[in-house]
């Protein structure tokens, strides 16, 4: 049920904004599959989905230059202003992010297929399982707040960044004491060391995409606002 | 020695388009000392230095927004098609990795902040001097290419990228035969590789810098390429 973009002086211009932010949700909904893949590759120690995941990659990047290429044409031939230009100018920085997500993901499947990999216990992989079903939901919500333009639902994934910051800092912690314990922890802790910044560094992306909402909607880059100043913003023009 | 934009339809136009660079390189200069002091604050465990890059950021972020301002609105005022339309995408895009190399740089203070932190062996603190020489060579002549449209110059980069990955290698795994040896070692270990890691982040930031100036030069995305692609793209015409 996406908000489709009408009312422009020609049809066929109203079709190419929704073309781009159509092509940038089917590229979003790849890349959240090729994430949804690599922990569950790296859950299960599956190695052909592992490189499933890897060779995702080459059509990721191809979406990533199809996308922008319209995008410039758009501005070459429409000349947007205000609002469109705001979601044309998102949309070509939301590409990049996702494409870092899709490479954060292959970084995760990579870690599994390292030879000197040593399985993780139950416990450890527990941990990343649920610190990756957090990072899945907030990179749907992301997409959908994205595709309704819904400022309010960005915001309430921006929150939900602290939650993934926590688990990291928490797996962290935990693998230390696990080296600190017995040196052969070393390898095996750093693999899972990896795999959690690798998730959170996909939260700040998915964090990137909700500005980027926000941005279009209100009219104002809240990259570097605190989360009280961000609220004023949403809360703009709504009272 | 700038190649300075002239030709257009009006002098303010031409104006504006350079003012765009300028400010990028501003923004880039800026970071580049961030990058320099905060490696020098490391190395020294000069930790007033280290705070001072840690406040540098707000101002860092500062230039970011001021800068998308003003590309927005050319775009708006002015219709900019091909090769000036492709120069302020490239400004749009590199300011956000000026804005990274600057995060990264704050991540190698904080490193030293760390109440942990053990110092460094003096054969540890020159791996790390000679890795970050590198990248600050590349951060600088990855800026000249940008001003000067110079895209030879900017696949020459490309091309060092190589020797700094592996330097993070090296450095990766020495780090990791001292923590196998003595636990002890491991949380010293830890800030040493982060602070590795943040100097081949860099590394990755200034590389795409040049691809956005051959992307202006001549007009293809680069990003995805081999080596051999970029180099056919960079020669092309120039016979």
């Amino acid at each position: 049920m996406m908000n489709k973009i009408t009312g422009h002086y020609s049809q066929s211009y109203d079709d190419e904004l929704n073309e781009a932010v159509d092509r940038l949700l089917t590229m979003g909904a790849l890349v959240e599959q090729q994430l949804r893949d690599a922990i569950k590759a790296f859950i299960k120690g599956d190695r052909d989905l592992a490189l499933e995941v890897i060779q995702t990659d080459r059509t990721v990047n191809t979406h990533e230059i199809g996308i922008e290429e319209h995008c410039l044409e758009i501005i070459a031939r429409r000349q947007p202003a205000a609002r469109d230009l705001r979601l044309i100018v998102g949309v070509l920085k939301s590409i990049n992010d996702v494409e870092r997500i899709g490479d954060q993901a292959e970084h995760i499947a990579k870690q599994l297929l390292d030879e000197e990999c040593q399985r993780p216990t139950e416990a450890q992989l527990e941990d990343i399982e649920m610190m990756g079903d957090k990072v899945l939901h907030m990179l749907q919500q992301s997409l959908s707040a994205f595709k309704e333009m819904d400022a309010a639902l960005a915001l309430a994934i921006l929150k939900q960044d602290k939650l993934v910051d926590h688990d990291y800092g928490r797996i962290l912690r935990h693998n230390l004491t696990y080296m600190l314990e017995d040196t052969r922890q070393i390898t095996r802790g750093l693999h899972l060391i990896w795999v959690a910044r690798a998730l959170e560094r996909i939260g700040d992306h998915a964090q990137n995409i909700c500005e980027f909402s926000i941005f279009i909607a209100k009219g104002q880059n809240v990259s570097h606002l605190t989360e009280e100043e961000v609220e004023a913003v949403v809360d703009k023009g709504r009272k």
